[in-house]
């Protein structure tokens, strides 16, 4: 096979790959992560790349203009390397990786739910540390060096659960025992039925770690644990790698099952992200891979699935069956995790294909299924899913929402992190507008709350109709509200203030993908309420988690119809409640345990059987909602 | 580093290694693997190679000649590459693989002792093969592929047993559910506290296979076992590779323990011995890899060690400590094994140091432990270990009597198999010999039973007194008793009747070795008696098994002192006890944790404590004896 080099600039990255390897492809390679929100389908026009010099042929050019292509640009996932190159990859095209902001804004998270509720269930963590002393061995107490350690490691933790080894630990065993000169610090993952040594070194005071991690489809999150007292150390997030192959399960899945390497590609980007988070921490720590002894992992089923390598092809097929809800636990090097090896790694049990260890882990972390109260905990991700009930039934469903509250398939969309507007005011009569952006730099995009104050705040100014249409012919006659070839927008920031060359800008696209985002969750919250035959009012608490959890404005999404028209204080944030699960699992065998039978005892209610939900979606798909009656205190001023 | 060719004859395989290297190495990296007695000290002879030209420095030269120096003949072992090389490796250098008979000589063992041991036991192996059908998933039946599989499992197995299932086989079980259109054959591993399916396949007939694994430190044996009806469906043998190390275990951890790396070469060349005799059944079968569920392994402690990787250094330094004795079950794709990647290997427990899972297994197989009379259990293979008891009780040692009655330390020693001298016959008044030869062939040496034989005979016919030394001047004159440069030697046959240049030959130092060996296994017998305060007399049965178990002469071994002067009808061969240990603890549950039970139970005898073993052995350093009213049977004509 012929091979050619490729440079990528400006980063001045070169590589060699075969001929016909697509340009997408040849990026990732280079360590250069391209957005590709369609997964390579050559639909979404995010993989745009510049051919500076050099031979590339492509076979589809999506909706790119002929001025585009006259300066070079190509969509990168259908453009294929047919001699020596040279490629820009610009800003815009870029995954940002390293530079997710966590929940260091709203106030509600120092709330701490997680702390109360490890009160609660007791620390008792999935891997602990002991030091022990061991007798020396002699011609007449010629034990074993495992018979040695084991008893008195049977002493020491004084219950009847067998005690085993890794065989890894037991290889290098005699050495370790003597070089410590008997006297030892001794890791063990400590689970239900068993424990197993899984470290053997010089005693000493520091502790042992765990990990709690929330493999978002966007953002991965991991939080570094001190397993002796539960107390987080630190904590990073980075985008989903994967990202680089679809945004949204879906195009994840579609990728994934087209070869076996596309499967093992896929689980080897969502471990090389967390790879990267653990590496960051661990060096900010100084601390070792070997401290890292236990890890929860909560995701999706999707996610799930893919880190563990597991063909997840019929999630995404009627019936949506996934292949496993209860995951078995692995050991880290089983799947390439940068910890001890033999650290066993526990994956929150999934309900169904499309309610999964992410919303099991977040019910856990509401503590949903003690309470008396009934409770609406409402997780917004990429997809959005519900859980409803109290300890004595839990019902849950999945709305699929999209990524569009999490910057997902708008044009100027991002996440929560510097640059990103998150707040807007604008004047009804011309049309200025007032920015709130995170990190108080120029905007760069906005974000899920930002985007949600920007509708209700479209809908104020009349810029947009109840169905979300945009009227030009608004009185302001400002510059700001303008069509363009295709499309219809409003200017939020111009070029000169965002510090770019682009105006900021929020399309009448981007306001249509919003509403069927939020009409999407409000029925799904309407259809869970039909199927118990509930009324809303009967709701004590509203929990909302996920990625923009603690920025959402309350009042700002009640006037859109996105959450439901209940007094303000029975609503609550919850924030990343994924990961917050994730760690009381950690340091809890009995969370742990209740968060199985949580995933048992949770009702899945399939909302594309029936009419219900579709239903309920057609009629939320106006600001706030076709039947005005469910949303009273909405200003009928517009 | 400096690359050169060496290219080895009559083989004509050439390689390319680094400056500097050995010629044993080179020669192992070739694939052709040379003897090292003493593993590669340079003191025992074996690995002589001859130079045909090129380059080489050699840096010692033991004991060869000014003439096969000059002859070209080298030390493997300490003969460096220095340049391109042609190398000759004579035929009497190289380790003979895949050529060790399994009994197919002896009537004793059609008894098939295990047989009916299988019938006590009953037939519950480690690994089974159960065929379910599932019903397919719909939008109204919707549980997760594994809930399906192990509902429908839990249905079929009847016991409350959990049921996993391992990584792999998730990964891919939504295709294979599917293929096979919910009409499955499933593997699973059955162990005491657990099932795991290990293999997903459409629905069929065909059984599971285990296999029956004996490591020993000189050959390998590895039975194909039918799992649904534990018949032994083929068998093979063969060399173990690591004796390329050394012959004996000390030599064997003296190279294992001088770098990682080296142990990690010790643990791939036995699992390469057993994966070449796997893939030989298999191939004879007609089976695959995938067929093989199970595996029990039994290896003394050292063996046992190396086959896991795990660091033997204190077996041979005092206190003689093992790294462990109830060695974990490991997955057959975590040492290599050309298995099902999830099967899992059980190894035998050991005892102690010298007392390992092979003796555990054999005495498993002998079925001393419930038995009311007291039974005397020797093993010859390599070592010497001895167990005595009954269901009351049990003692066992170790009694280093060295390789010789496998072949090893004498000049013409060999395995029994074709060309092996079996039977030696020697007119005491001419010296003429008749002998018995394995496959009716042309001698090629002689095997420990013709060795026990040998030794008689040459006492018998006055060629050697009572201490072993040669008696020259003979009245026969014969020309088969000669003195040679450095020893003295008796011709068994002359090199034209054994189709060689070479005379085959008993030496005066062969003799002085192998009444060394008889001496240690007697004397071991003798402390073991005194330890528990027992005369001879009280032992009911002797059963011998290991490497030359069938064909041993009990006539011949008592009157050269090897065995106790007891009534013919006590004695027994049990043959490769090891492997019908192994064999028995894969078909039954029972057995195997009966095994467990057993491991614990025997008690064992440090010989190098105190001064018995050693006043023993001197005094059994003698043809019978020293106290010849210990071999009152034994005739005195000479």
């Amino acid at each position: 096979m012929e091979k050619y080099k490729v440079k990528f600039m400006p980063d001045n990255r070169e590589i060699e790959v075969e001929r016909g390897t697509s340009l997408l492809k040849a990026a990732s390679q280079a360590g250069i992560y391209i957005k590709s929100s369609c997964g390579g389908k050559g639909t979404c026009g995010a993989c745009k790349v510049i051919l500076i010099s050099g031979e590339a042929k492509s076979d589809r050019t999506g909706n790119l203009s002929p001025e585009q292509l006259s300066k070079g640009v190509r969509l990168g996932c259908h453009t294929f390397v047919e001699g020596d190159l040279t490629v820009e990859v610009p800003q815009e095209s870029r995954l940002q990786a390293h530079q997710v902001l966590l929940e260091n804004g709203g106030a509600s998270l120092l709330r701490e739910t997680s702390k109360d509720l490890l009160d609660l269930y007791g620390l008792h963590p999935l891997a602990r540390k002991v030091n022990i002393r061991c007798s020396e061995p002699s011609l007449t107490d010629n034990a074993s060096d495992w018979a040695r350690l084991s008893m008195e490691l049977k002493r020491v933790l004084s219950d009847d659960k067998p005690i085993n080894i890794s065989l890894s630990v037991l290889q290098s065993l005699p050495e370790n025992l003597r070089k410590a000169n008997w006297d030892l610090s001794v890791t063990l993952t400590d689970i239900d039925s068993e424990y197993t040594v899984i470290r053997v070194e010089p005693a000493n005071e520091r502790p042992a770690y765990g990990l709690a991690i929330d493999i978002g489809t966007t953002t991965v999150v991991v939080y570094l644990v001190n397993l002796d007292n539960g107390e987080i150390v630190d904590k990073q997030g980075s985008y989903n790698k994967q990202a680089h192959f679809g945004d949204d399960v879906i195009s994840r899945i579609v990728y994934a099952v087209d070869s076996p390497e596309n499967l093992d590609e896929m689980q080897k980007a969502v471990v090389e992200t967390i790879n990267n988070l653990i590496d960051d921490i661990l060096k900010r720590q100084n601390l070792r891979a070997q401290d890292l002894a236990s890890a929860v992992v909560a995701g999706n089923t999707t996610m799930t699935q893919l880190f563990l390598g597991i063909d997840p092809r019929y999630i995404r097929l009627e019936p949506y069956i996934p292949t496993v809800n209860s995951t078995p636990s692995v050991a880290a090097k089983e799947v390439g995790l940068n910890m001890l090896p033999d650290a066993l790694i526990h994956s929150y049990p999934s309900v169904a294909s499309y309610v999964g260890g992410d919303i099991v882990s977040g019910a856990l972390a509401t503590d949903m299924a003690n309470s008396e109260e009934i409770i609406l905990f409402i997780d917004i991700g990429t997809n959005g899913e519900i859980v409803m009930g109290n300890r004595d039934w839990l019902v849950s469903c999945a709305c699929s929402a999209g990524p569009c509250f999490e910057g997902g398939g708008i044009l100027f969309g991002m996440r929560a992190m510097p640059g990103a507007i998150e707040r807007v005011d604008i004047n009804p009569e011309t049309l200025d507008v007032k920015l709130k952006v995170v990190g108080n730099i120029p905007p760069v995009g906005i974000c899920g709350s930002g985007l949600v104050d920007c509708l209700a705040k479209l809908r104020k100014a009349g810029i947009i109709d109840r169905a979300g249409s945009f009227h030009l012919e608004h009185p302001s006659a400002s510059a700001r509200l303008r069509a363009t070839a295709d499309d219809k927008e409003f200017v939020l920031a111009w070029a000169h203030q965002a510090g770019g060359d682009k105006d900021v800008v929020i399309t009448e696209n981007d306001v249509k993908n919003l509403i069927r985002a939020k009409g999407a969750i409000y029925a799904g919250i309407r259809s869970l309420l039909q199927a118990v035959s509930l009324d809303i009012s009967m709701v004590d608490r509203i929990i909302i988690g996920g990625g923009f959890g603690n920025y959402l404005d309350i009042h700002d999404s009640v006037q859109i119809g996105l959450l439901p028209d209940l007094p303000p204080e029975k609503f609550e944030f919850i924030g990343n409640s994924s990961v917050k699960g994730a760690r009381i699992a950690l340091l809890s065998q009995k969370a742990w345990s209740e968060a199985q039978e949580l995933a048992r005892k949770m009702t899945y209610i399939e909302l594309s059987i029936g009419t219900t939900f579709m239903d309920e979606f057609v009629s939320a798909l106006f600001l706030p909602h076709t039947d005005l009656s469910q949303f009273p205190s909405v200003e009928n001023s517009f």
